[in-house]
């Protein structure tokens, strides 16, 4: 997803230098986009305004901006955004070490999965301060569609981790409809056309339910990308003192996808746990 | 719900009679739509080409098919049309035991609540014969929109009962997405508008969050209702050896809200619960 994002700011003229674990990966994008490849993130952020950064978990942010990462490398006043969807209480941390040293950090986690990233329509949940708002605007602009500013340090990770919330809950509300209408007999397309339109309906229902009926259990959003926003919802609120049932529940059978081997399959896999 | 409906019927130059066990309710229609009130069930079905049904519990329909009722006193060759969300089975055996006495009998209940009702767009998901259906067809297009025909006696019940497993998730999922935000300071009118246009959104966001913010927590659908036909969903599922494991967790909560004293609360009371 990174690649995307990176290659829509090249083609909007922006100089843009990347580094990743794998370095075949970047020479793709020197040849495609023109961006300069780097060997290490300190050869990639030191020159850099402003940095963005998109891996898979909180350990992997946590290593790119303190282990010799971004904020030992970056220049003072360098804006540092993560766009990886992460914890609020890291995002927080990360704004305040990053204050400590001169660089100012946003979180900025998307929604929109792959395709989003691809069109540029990503929705863009940013926290941080309202000045590097601004300033990141423009180039959160040529990424994605729907961007708001939410709130202070954090405020971008806690706008996702509610959303992956109702996208959990969405998800096992068209799953168990399938199941419900397999063991029922239902045809599912008709169930689909039939209660799609109404109190039942959602954008998992209409967008997944038939990838599911014709058997694509391939990644837009994968199962252990999944699980990890849910743990990370699950540990956020419990640190607050509330439990959230069906959350809860949810992230139990991903769990147990996860130990069936789906971890590498998209989210709609988890009719997988029931035909189990 | 079925006032509205014979009220449509009425409206449309259908002759109508009237059963409820509050007499008055019908005096009240017959002011506004010249339906006949009748003191029995007998007295209303006697003469009657079709009839339809719509109270509240599966309790309630075997009481008013068989207990006395549509099938002792209907007229051979009526089409009798239970609207309730009931339980499939007791659909099959309605339709098996009508077959044996000459009263053909279709399930066709309703999504679209109260507003759908009174503004004749409700869905109706019909099952039974289709030369049944096909002669109920001008009748059900006084009173919904989209009316489709799934299958044998029993398929409106399970395509009713899949609905609500999906209603159920989707309210699960925007209820604790407003929670998370509550607890984690989030603006949540700002919330539901940076997530209600991606892979989050329902209609049920859409339309109920709203209500939950502004404190609005009257039934459009009551509480009381949604676990009955939560526990028709479970029981029909664990029938067929599967458990649905969100729509359980869904209905325990729904049951501790029914002991907190909400049963005649909307549906978005759910709330309530998690403030507890």
């Amino acid at each position: 997803m990174g690649a995307q994002q990176a290659g829509h700011l090249a083609k909007a003229g922006y100089p843009v230098s990347a580094y990743t674990h794998k370095y075949e990966k970047l020479l793709e994008l020197e040849k495609e986009f023109g961006i300069a490849p780097c060997k290490t993130v300190a050869q990639a952020v030191q020159d850099a305004d402003v940095i963005f950064v998109m891996v898979g978990y909180p350990a992997d942010v946590e290593e790119v901006f303190l282990q010799d990462g971004i904020l030992d490398h970056a220049k003072a006043g360098a804006l540092a955004i993560d766009m990886t969807t992460s914890s609020p209480s890291l995002a927080v941390r990360l704004y305040e070490e990053g204050k400590a040293k001169g660089v100012r950090v946003m979180d900025a986690p998307v929604s929109g999965g792959d395709s989003g990233a691809r069109n540029g329509t990503l929705s863009i949940m940013v926290g941080g301060d309202e000045a590097d708002f601004q300033e990141a605007l423009p180039l959160f602009e040529q990424m994605g569609k729907n961007i708001v500013h939410m709130g202070p340090a954090g405020f971008g990770q806690h706008t996702k981790a509610a959303n992956q919330i109702a996208v959990a809950g969405a998800t096992a509300a068209y799953t168990e409809a399938l199941v419900y209408a397999e063991k029922a007999g239902l045809d599912p397309n008709r169930l689909l056309e039939a209660i799609g339109a109404g109190a039942a309906g959602s954008w998992q229902l209409t967008n997944m339910a038939p990838r599911v009926l014709k058997g694509d259990l391939a990644p837009g959003f994968f199962v252990k990308h999944f699980i990890k926003d849910m743990k990370i919802v699950q540990q956020e609120s419990r640190q607050r003192g509330v439990e959230l049932e069906m959350l809860d529940a949810v992230l139990k059978m991903y769990e147990k996808m996860s130990e069936m081997g789906l971890d590498d399959r998209g989210t709609q896999a988890l009719i997988q746990y029931y035909r189990k």
